[in-house]
């Protein structure tokens, strides 16, 4: 038997600690999930002692040096297994410039920042929560100095920036919020003054018992092509979200009485993120090279199902069917396609982002980039954030929360470390747009067979084009095959003309 | 800031070793109860990957290097931690024996046998499962050769007993279980002569439905003291089990709707295993000598809960009345107390393990004893099991199973490569008769509170004389400081007398 090659030790190295990753997102959802209320502590000592092994795996001076050694002979290596190479000295790079204790508490926030968001978020009480957001950007400056300093990036919050999103850069990010925010001060006045002088819908009132939110749901999940074969679907209280691994993918929805608009289209958004897990390449399972391509592209493939597919016209008159049936409302006009569509291309300043329709979408993540931005850079203090919260919603979307539940303490992301991580939602938004518009000009039959309730042609595009790509191509490359240009907002701009303004968007004619 | 000790050192690593483990055990629940069928390889690689991972940490060199120096200074450390140093260099010597491919291959066999177990045993079809125990069998063996040379032990067999209850040697357990087959030789057989002579039990016939059943199941675990707030019961259709971490217990029972037994001492058996992980001492948490002593003693927590309390009159009197509540059947004759004593009290020969009664249950578990330490020992192959288990079970107990599903395939431990855990039951069976009587001794309300369903006084005992000492004493010490002398047989004797001959044990004179 010959000496396994420095870069068999690395794939090896990197199965055992993709393996455990994924435990813990298991543990994670668990916790969420089912775990007894006197657990917590315990379950987050077994969060963080996984956190400090992997960790201490990759900052192992075998890893370095297998590194090295697999660089120096990489001519030996298949342009995949190049690229895999690469992306396992990027995820280095990332893990081993964090020093032991900074790595092990920023672990430690990630596991109990999701816990403490639960507790106390619905209080609105911002006393109860200060001090641990202040840690949380502190441990979060900490690490993107750290980064920065080894990757020799512009600033601390584009080291972060990086982490969610691989090669994304501050100026880029900068960029197209810039053009977005010209574009939607512009189209949302105008959407405004459009439905005013529209019908109004007719309110849809429940209530709609959770058990039959819960049998749609599930059975929405699969036709978007969740495979319930290798995942689950839970209905909890708090904040929805996907996990797991590739082959054991975990999504949680919430159900609410009077309104299943909320329940179905996190549920369909989760399950966008789960396809997108479940598709990618087997062939490269457990290496970077099979892994997605960062959370930019991964909002994408949630919203190409949630707002690109789910609330298109076809698909609203496939679900009034189906809402009809659930809920035994027949003939019901205020489940009517007419009034669903009536009652989703609707937009309206709202204090929450996820309960925010997508052409207003794109300013509450604007604000948070901002804000985030300016804590890390030192011009903003954690303590000034509730004001700084309110004077940014006046600004932009002209309303005030009455409180911090409704404002500043409404996400987990910020008390869980994870800063830098929102700008990702609206790149995903633009994204969706622009592979939903490439699919369709690929496949004429994608939208008219939603109609039909039939994902398939689509999933089968979106599993050729993107899924199947894991991380073998970058970022730019695998736009550009995809759709024939790297990603920019053109497609996002058409669509939300074409869905709130009724017409094509002509840019700079408003 | 002072430099960490080798001791400090140890107690962090052993920590984050426990954490990893405790986190394997709730992914292997969650792989029982709740993972969705395509994703099994996937947990199984995770739970692989964590094996591999706490192996590899033992074996780091400086664990020994922290124990040789720890070892040369423990005169500063407390008696306590002594013995928890102690401690540290069993486990060590056990997992650091074996090397690295065996370890792998143990942990495979752990992870993978129960899921072929559940695959494969209803068939009793022995063909589908002969080489995987075969080579789970090849692999123990090698596992209790690697570790009987670093221990200096008498056998492969010997190591391999050790691992589930430390200081246990193969000599004991021949000496107690001669004892107990030659006085269950002359018991058994004026125990059905004594029954002939009664009247027969009238029929306890159903369906009692699973969920009223699992109302009742979770009653009854809160009664005898299993804490909801550190941990879950949950239905299943395999074997019933209790895993989880001390703050985080997690049991499954079965229901049958034909026999409601099963389900309740399936559950009030495994909320005994849980009650003693969640008393064990929270100061000493995931250190060796916070641990329970080994699956002897942890049996005698699960046994003293199910036969010596929960199969008592006096809560016999107490169950009566909640199952004519839970099933609606007030009055009725056949859920009378007496009914009860006459059903449960009643011995016969039996094929599976799990359901026999506690008069015959000490030949199922000398019959496996005998094959397992047969095959560790080359004298027996594994091919030939299946003859050499029929030829035991006539000879132990008169009758045949009529296919492997009720014989040598019924049990989870072998094809998980659990060689040498039988003994522990009916270990555990005379350790629960030795303490209930010591209890009972001790405070006198135990027997009388029972009736009224209150476990506070047999709990309290539990917790001061076993639960709360861990691992703290030897097992001979805990037995002689809780109950007067080392554990024997002679308290099991008595019991198993009282209940099934009317009368006090006399030995020679039965």
């Amino acid at each position: 038997m010959s000496q396994p090659s420095s870069y068999d030790n690395l794939k090896a190295t990197f199965a055992r600690m993709r393996n455990l990753s994924y435990a813990a997102e298991i543990l994670s959802k668990d916790m969420e999930t089912v775990l007894a209320k006197g657990s917590h502590q315990d379950r987050i000592n077994q969060l963080v002692a996984i956190g400090e092994t992997t960790h201490a795996i990759m900052c192992d001076k075998r890893v370095e040096d297998w590194l090295d050694d697999a660089e120096a002979n990489q001519q030996n290596l298949s342009a995949e297994d190049q690229r895999n190479l690469h992306l396992m000295r990027r995820e280095w790079v990332h893990e081993a410039s964090l020093p032991d204790d900074l790595a092990r508490e920023a672990s430690r926030v990630a596991a109990e920042g999701e816990q403490i968001h639960t507790q106390n978020y619905k209080s609105g009480d911002w006393s109860k929560v200060r001090d641990w957001y202040t840690h949380s950007f502190a441990i979060a400056r900490q690490v993107g100095q750290a980064k920065q300093a080894k990757m020799g990036l512009a600033s601390a919050y584009e080291a972060l920036l990086d982490q969610f999103s691989p090669g994304l850069r501050a100026a880029q990010v900068e960029q197209e919020f810039s053009a977005l925010d010209k574009a939607l001060r512009v189209m949302i006045p105008e959407a405004f003054a459009r439905q005013k002088s529209a019908p109004a819908a007719l309110p849809i009132t429940g209530p709609f018992p959770r058990e039959a939110q819960m049998v749609l749901n599930h059975a929405l999940a699969k036709l978007v092509g969740f495979d319930t074969n290798r995942g689950i679907l839970y209905a909890i209280d708090g904040h929805p979200s996907s996990a797991g691994s590739p082959d054991d993918s975990r999504i949680t929805t919430r159900c609410n009485d009077t309104d299943f608009f909320d329940s179905i289209y996190s549920t369909v958004h989760e399950a966008g993120h789960a396809i997108y897990g479940q598709n990618l390449p087997a062939a490269w399972r457990y290496q970077p090279a099979g892994d997605h391509m960062g959370m930019g592209v991964h909002e994408s493939q949630s919203m190409i199902i949630e707002y690109q597919a789910c609330m298109s016209g076809p698909f609203l008159d496939y679900l009034s069917g189906e809402l009809q049936k659930t809920f035994n409302r027949a003939n019901d006009p205020a489940l009517s396609a007419e009034n669903l569509k009536r009652t989703l291309w609707h937009s309206q300043p709202s204090f929450i982002r996820v309960q925010a329709d997508e052409l207003t979408y794109p300013l509450h993540v604007i604000l948070r980039h901002d804000l985030e931005q300016r804590i890390i850079n030192g011009t903003l203090e954690v303590k000034d954030l509730p004001d700084a919260w309110n004077d940014g919603m006046k600004q932009r979307l002209g309303v005030v929360p009455p409180d911090a539940s409704k404002g500043c303490m409404q996400d987990v992301h910020w008390p869980c470390g994870m800063i830098g991580y929102f700008p990702a939602y609206t790149l995903g938004a633009m994204g969706a747009a622009q592979f939903f518009a490439a699919a369709k000009r690929a496949d004429p039959t994608v939208l008219p067979e939603i109609t039909k309730g039939n994902f398939k042609p689509l999933n089968d595009w979106q599993r050729a084009n993107i899924h199947s790509k894991g991380s073998l191509l970058s970022n730019n490359d695998l736009f550009t095959k995809a759709t024939g240009a790297p990603l920019n907002a053109q497609a996002y701009l058409n669509h939300l003309s074409e869905r709130y303004l009724g017409r094509p968007y002509t840019p700079g004619t408003p």
